[in-house]
């Protein structure tokens, strides 16, 4: 039993004549294979992955030292494979990367997704590609913060901001939506009043994790994330305290090799990012 | 009694025609003010931060404890203000920025100047600007490592590799470059094999202001810094023990407002360039 995720915040949605992803009761997340350079970049990416955690599975948690050479796993969706299942757009079957399903057991989740870096195309990108990226990266936040917000939703309230009004927030703007996104009920949170009940219970957890990942990002030469999203959950509705907060990396369709340098651009993005979760903490 | 700086390596050399910085034998640095936006602005950020420095004078020194609005002013050469003063182009009296001659009192200094960022332009800029800089951004290592070495010299060996050799390295020859930097004869070093002579006695303490400087550019939203450097210095002569390591920020004709964000592309820059010093010390 397939049906489309309820709580999509970014990426293409299925719906008549869009190819989407798909998720099933067992907790899986069936993504369409993108077409020519950007599916199997993925695919390449998620197997290397894979091939990682097979030689080193003794050490899958995070760990307390980062090493450039250990990926932090728990930061990357579990992978299952490729596998030909029916396209949501009902065209046939196509090839999917079968993934672990995020929001798997959340009631209620508050989801939101964030691309990080101040630029989101890389040197071996065709022409096109790069000025359409950059065209965009100078319109959005992605130049001035370092990231963008590609959307945000709240399960319970039904917030849901426009993707566009999200895309282009100032400073001030990102604060008002962090607020909100952990504020009781972000649908009638006024933009200057929220009251970030929830900021501690998530915000921290959330915070020493990006600090881990930072701190990998600080030596690790591997790969170069671009057009990659932080994907942040917190379960809002009636739980025993436990908030299950997550955070994931999520799409590598622009995902390339380090050539001994650290990924600077994913990095100088999500020190920009940590600062305003910080700031909300703070105040 | 005013003359062109021996050990320039970076930016416009003095020289017929052209007016560049001089320097006095009270250990002042005389740089032209440039024309229109860049030399005012240069001039306002100067102003800034001494108009800071009396404000807090009690605090003039690197603190423990990185806070957003303490501006770590060790990092930044000293500034006395404008004069007009004999161009070095012959050319009559033209203002001058009054600064700290940063070699002053060094016998063989050892010099690099590494543009930070892997963006030297900002949304505010032209779009003939923007387009320049872009290109040499690409061309450059700029884009991939972060950061570009814009000019080294060793003023023991003479050692100074052409300008455009520097600007497009990989990140193996930037490693070759730093081993040089630090080797008991750079002229003389193989590709392979240099020395690294002083090695620990250079690269240490500049890790550990470096690593400050990073803190403060984590918390710091005063500041956005375009096309600014990092010069590296230390004293290749004779000395006895003591090198007389020192590290500043200079040129700021491009610096803007940080409007609530931290530097992302200063501070990715930073950190790519960190690594590569730890890669040294570490091998």
């Amino acid at each position: 039993m397939m049906k489309v995720p309820e709580h999509q915040v970014a990426g293409h949605k299925a719906k008549e004549g869009v190819m989407g992803p798909l998720v099933d009761e067992r907790g899986r997340f069936f993504k369409p294979l993108q077409n020519e350079e950007r599916g199997s970049t993925e695919k390449w990416f998620y197997s290397s992955l894979s091939s990682h955690l097979n030689k080193h599975n003794e050490n899958e948690n995070e760990n307390e030292n980062e090493n450039e050479n250990e990926i932090p796993l728990a930061f990357f969706p579990a992978f299952h494979g490729t596998q030909e299942v029916e396209a949501s757009d009902g065209s046939g079957p196509h090839p999917h990367l079968v993934l672990e399903d995020l929001l798997h057991g959340y009631a209620k989740p508050s989801v939101m997704d964030v691309k990080i870096g101040s630029r989101t195309w890389n040197l071996g990108d065709s022409e096109d590609y790069i000025n359409k990226c950059l065209a965009k990266d100078r319109e959005s936040s992605t130049i001035p913060l370092g990231f963008r917000i590609s959307g945000v939703k709240d399960a319970l309230s039904s917030w849901e901001p426009s993707r566009k009004s999200l895309q282009n927030l100032s400073a001030h703007g990102v604060l008002s939506i962090l607020k909100k996104f952990v504020s009781s009920d972000a649908a009638a949170a006024s933009d200057s009043h929220p009251d970030c009940a929830f900021a501690s219970q998530v915000f921290r957890p959330l915070l020493d994790r990006l600090l881990r990942l930072k701190a990998w990002f600080e030596v690790q030469t591997l790969y170069h994330f671009y057009s990659c999203s932080l994907l942040l959950l917190y379960d809002k509705g009636d739980v025993d305290g436990e908030r299950k907060v997550l955070v994931k990396l999520v799409d590598f369709a622009h995902v390339v090799p380090g050539n001994g340098a650290i990924d600077h651009n994913f990095l100088g993005g999500l020190c920009s990012f940590i600062k305003f979760l910080k700031d909300v903490l703070h105040h």
